[in-house]
């Protein structure tokens, strides 16, 4: 099993309101940057910038990084289109952020980050993949793919408020800009993204297929953006079997039917509760009061610890052990 | 503990003669690349080429990657300029490959490799750093390298007769076509690698002087090539403790002496016998006949393994299933 991150940014993210994803739009740029460091190294570590949304709530990784601990699983980290460097150790799958969706093409080098992610998935040696992503304004991009190929069109939303009117009226004026309307790119998913979405939809999905075609077992990571690139490869025509793994706060978000999207895709869900309320911690509270819900590939990585029969309570040591590495005032470096 | 293979390639590499990298000049330029993908996924898996040495000497990743696999290691793997893309995670250093030595400036982004590769050291979290690396031709750079600083001009050989009178006439030409005398560019190591060296000497002695900075333990694994490395390093005037870990067969190599080049260098060594002796097999008869004797990190390894309590026999028995893996005719991919 390997577990893979998929990451990028568009300027889509910088839509006043579509996302939580860091205090202010400095840190939002260089939160998938820093996402890989944490997972990587348990920290970020070439800014000084933790990624934490306006109200505080520490970005999902936190959660994947202290399952890696407990458990070890092998990372693979994928650049599809970073604006900040990042000091965790990445393969490049096209290295262009997207543009806003508002724009005609948005994400000119879709079938390139698609192939070069379908020729990686077809390439590596491991019987099971599990595939997360962090993009911020992800559930925008993916909110335009969905409405694009014609499929249920709503998302989730990492602000305990999701913001979907604001969203679909982001997706409308996108469909205005490309001249496309709802379905008009159904069965075409490289062009979905190239008109309607962000990179690492794009990375995602040509991994999935790539992965599938030689036999591979797949797990998606994470909630309505993995739901939008199951939905590009199924519109790529792949009928192989795939999974969902999500957390509790997904399966538990009014504004989508988990039920209803998983079996327009035919997705096998899990779904994992981290069991939060048993805790009483900034690392684990804003999750609570609706806030992230997933990313990163949390809701996999929950999945992973149970299947690996870790306690839920080692699960939340380990994530208040990380959030203290990541905002305490211990040293960086152990000396 | 960090494991992390800087990798690189030069023109240097392509004289007829000083490397045993690479059955031809195609596998030879495609071995670093490989070198990585057999240590992060145990085979190569972006282009169907073994880097073996023209009498069939597997490439000593084997048996680093044998070693991550009984031990498993924290990895960084580092891109200190590659000519063929790699599918392993990196994190890039610069990368642009070297020119030959034999041209004025073959490395003219040393001062950056250095730069980027020395805030990485400064940064990377852990405690300990074990630093190889993995370029063809690297003994000639480095002869190049202790020759421009007046350092004892001695290295190994991947090769059972070590070509070092070819180096030598190399490094003599690299000298006239630079200006230089032996020891010019004595204290003045970016400069020595810009025209004398290669970009993964200017990566491997940027990281240890970021490193020690920061109070980071440093073991340099591998050989000669580390042991240039560590010259540059204390060209810098770094005088923090440095250890190497290197195997018994550069210990025994008598065109070197492995114990007066580290007292020249204050270097604590740490020499592991891998006993190949006590194995008959294709993975490890090479290097009884003299071949590749060190490389890509597996002294370091070794030291690891025997750190580890590891019994030599296990090692020798995950070699071989590496080695299987890669050579065999088992299909790539579990299904």
């Amino acid at each position: 099993m390997r577990f893979v991150v998929v990451a990028g940014i568009t300027t889509t993210a910088r839509i006043n309101g579509v996302s939580a994803a860091g205090a202010n739009p400095d840190v939002l740029v260089h939160t998938p940057s820093a996402d890989l460091e944490i997972i990587e190294y348990g920290q970020p570590i070439s800014e000084d910038i933790v990624p934490v949304s306006p109200t505080g709530c520490p970005t999902p990784a936190v959660v994947t990084r202290a399952v890696c601990e407990l458990i070890g699983f092998d990372l693979l980290l994928l650049d599809a289109g970073l604006a900040r460097s990042t000091a965790a150790p990445t393969v490049a799958i096209g290295t262009e952020p997207g543009a806003d969706i508002r724009e005609a093409v948005p994400v000119p080098t879709a079938a390139e980050v698609f192939e070069d992610a379908r020729r990686l998935g077809r390439t590596l040696p491991d019987d099971e993949l599990m595939i997360g992503e962090t993009i911020p304004g992800g559930t925008t991009t993916s909110l335009g793919v969905l409405t694009a190929l014609g499929e249920r069109a709503v998302v989730s939303s990492s602000l305990p408020e999701n913001p979907l009117a604001l969203k679909r009226e982001v997706v409308n004026e996108a469909l205005a800009a490309t001249g496309l309307s709802p379905g008009a790119t159904a069965g075409e998913p490289v062009e979905t993204v190239r008109r309607m979405g962000d990179p690492v939809l794009a990375g995602v999905a040509g991994l999935v297929i790539g992965a599938t075609e030689t036999g591979t077992r797949v797990t998606l990571a994470g909630g309505t953006q993995l739901i939008a690139a199951a939905a590009l490869v199924r519109h790529a025509g792949v009928n192989a079997p795939l999974s969902l793994a999500t957390t509790a706060f997904i399966a538990a978000d009014e504004t989508i039917d988990l039920n209803e999207l998983a079996t327009d895709l035919s997705l096998a869900v899990t779904i994992t509760d981290p069991k939060f309320d048993q805790v009483d911690h900034p690392a684990t509270n804003a999750y609570l009061a609706g806030e992230a819900k997933e990313g990163v590939g949390m809701g996999g990585a929950l999945a992973l610890a149970d299947r690996s029969n870790i306690p839920m309570r080692d699960v939340h040591e380990q994530i208040i052990a990380v959030y203290g590495d990541l905002t305490g005032d211990e040293p960086s470096v152990d000396t």
